[in-house]
């Protein structure tokens, strides 16, 4: 790979998948600076990247503001686009913040690398969750997209900011959709990201793990190691064949065995079977595993750690670090944005 | 149709297709309630609806600050939800303009329809323009979205808003996807609005057509006359099969021959053919032509007017009415947004 001493921006770097990256990088010799607007549930944590701080350039900036972040923009050749707001539930509790965070803050950063690095290669990380529930399995780039809540529509929209800017040639874009994602470095106080963060907070802090429905839903999780190859690919191929990839995990397994898989590991009694609560009922999708068949012809990834393997190395870390996610008396966090009403005003 | 005696709301009433709308649903005895903010550039003209303004309530709101229009909203069983900025150029001029006006403003319009009138069927005016340029001819709505300016990623946006709040239950919206709509009561005034427009104005004020490219283009114009009865099909039919339904014209013609039948049905001078300007020429799409077939399978609707006679009563509408839409003296308007920025602020 081509990172060393190459100048690369990553936004969303003291988040969870940006400072797994971030580390990586920091190890191919790239010259990182990191630009998060630690907006309160996504997860940014400096503890992430402690390890390389005096290795990093951090910047504490949003990248809807994006004046402020000129300078480090400037003639960058290598944007890893990460920052956002991955919460479903967050997304429909609080839409206009979503649309901001998602959609409006794209908008305004693309604009700003066409005006500072035309002509960038930007890696963005999407979601899964833009095609919905699954019309056929595995799901392939070709699936309808069929977002089911805000979240998804959100960036679903600043994908389609991406590829349309590759198109006309002002940036060289390219777009991954990630499945289930886990690994350390997971937030562990923000509850609304996923069930994978609760089980593993569970597993570490020997809360009861919880399937909800029967418990046949399939999944692929992905470790987060094989999600930075993935962007390490993608940042790094001078000719790109395609602009959206799927990247999945290498097994489709049933939410009730992911979760025995982290009772066994957490050594912990079984998972406990229940209703789904309503909230998360609107927002289930059935079943849903990835067809990554498209960046491994195209860019030679596969996903390599098995999930008992990945979800051994998660758990290992957070007995380790978790002080450093989890303040003692929270092991249940509740959902942590204020309460009431955000609403996006025209200037 | 069953629209005898019912409520009916027309957001965008004053628009061009709005009002032609509703001028047919006071034919066919609807309570109508027009709710239009006005805003400049997207082609609100009182005037439009003046035979029937003594039949019709006017409120003067924006659907993006729906607590001015919650008493007009509850209740209300069918909304013809047609309020929007249409213009390519716009957009990409002003792209967080466009994504109050087409995005936000319909979030929230939505959302307080869910909490108004719970299961409403909200018939939404999509466009042709989220496709992109087509990867096959004709286009059905199966293929892929991949808009290529703002204004087809926050119409879209709208439209996976719109099928989001029909799967979970909250609305009973559908979309329809319209291509190329032209006839009486478009805007003359607003260049930025496509070539029709400008093709109409110049025809009955004498300037000169012009042609960008070498005019092989094809297109498929559709009546407003058609379009209004694709709406009523959909705001009447009481289980819709499906929720997303492309409307297209009967014919599909070169962007030279649709010129021709301008100047002619205008007896002038032939269209002059030109290069394509560089902006326009990103927004670009080549031909681009509609299957309509699911629509005319699903709710009878086929596109009866042919363009040489839609043209003809067209041009007979501005030979009688163009003091209503054009100023003596403004004969090739230029955009009419003001000049600087335009910034969406968070509250």
């Amino acid at each position: 790979m081509n990172y060393e001493g190459k100048r690369v921006i990553v936004t969303g770097g003291l988040g969870f998948i940006g400072s797994n990256l971030v580390l990586r990088l920091v190890e191919l010799g790239a010259r990182v600076t990191v630009v998060d607007s630690c907006v309160q549930g996504c997860g940014a944590n400096p503890y992430n990247i402690a390890s390389v701080a005096d290795r990093v350039e951090v910047v504490k900036a949003d990248i809807g503001e994006p004046d402020c972040i000129a300078e480090v923009l400037r003639g960058v050749p290598v944007v890893f686009n990460l920052a956002g707001e991955i919460s479903h539930i967050h997304s429909m509790q609080y839409p206009e913040r979503d649309l901001e965070i998602n959609t409006l803050a794209q908008m305004r950063f693309l604009e700003a690398c066409i005006r500072l690095s035309p002509g960038a290669r930007v890696v963005y990380s999407g979601t899964r969750q833009v095609y919905g529930a699954p019309q056929y399995l595995p799901v392939d780039e070709l699936h309808p997209v069929n977002p089911i809540d805000f979240n998804g529509v959100h960036k679903y929209a600043a994908t389609m900011y991406h590829l349309m800017f590759s198109r006309s040639g002002d940036l060289d874009a390219v777009v991954l959709r990630l499945t289930n994602v886990y690994g350390p470095r997971m937030a562990m106080d923000v509850p609304c990201q996923g069930f994978l963060s609760t089980y593993i907070r569970r597993t570490v802090t020997g809360g009861r793990l919880q399937v909800f429905g029967d418990g046949r839903q399939l999944r692929d999780p992905v470790y987060v190691d094989d999600v930075v190859d993935a962007l390490l690919l993608a940042g790094n191929e001078p000719k790109l064949v395609s602009r959206e990839y799927n990247v999945g995990g290498p097994q489709a397994l049933p939410l009730s065995e992911i979760a025995d898989i982290c009772t066994h590991t957490g050594g912990m009694a079984p998972p406990e079977q229940r209703e789904f609560p309503p909230e998360r009922k609107q927002i289930d999708i059935g079943s849903y595993y990835t067809d990554s068949g498209r960046i491994e012809r195209e860019l030679g990834w596969t996903p390599k750690v098995r999930f008992a393997d990945g979800m051994a190395q998660t758990v290992a870390y957070y007995r380790e670090h978790m002080g450093h996610y989890l303040k003692p008396g929270e092991p249940n966090p509740e959902c942590k944005l204020g309460p009431g009403t955000y609403r996006l005003m025209p200037a």
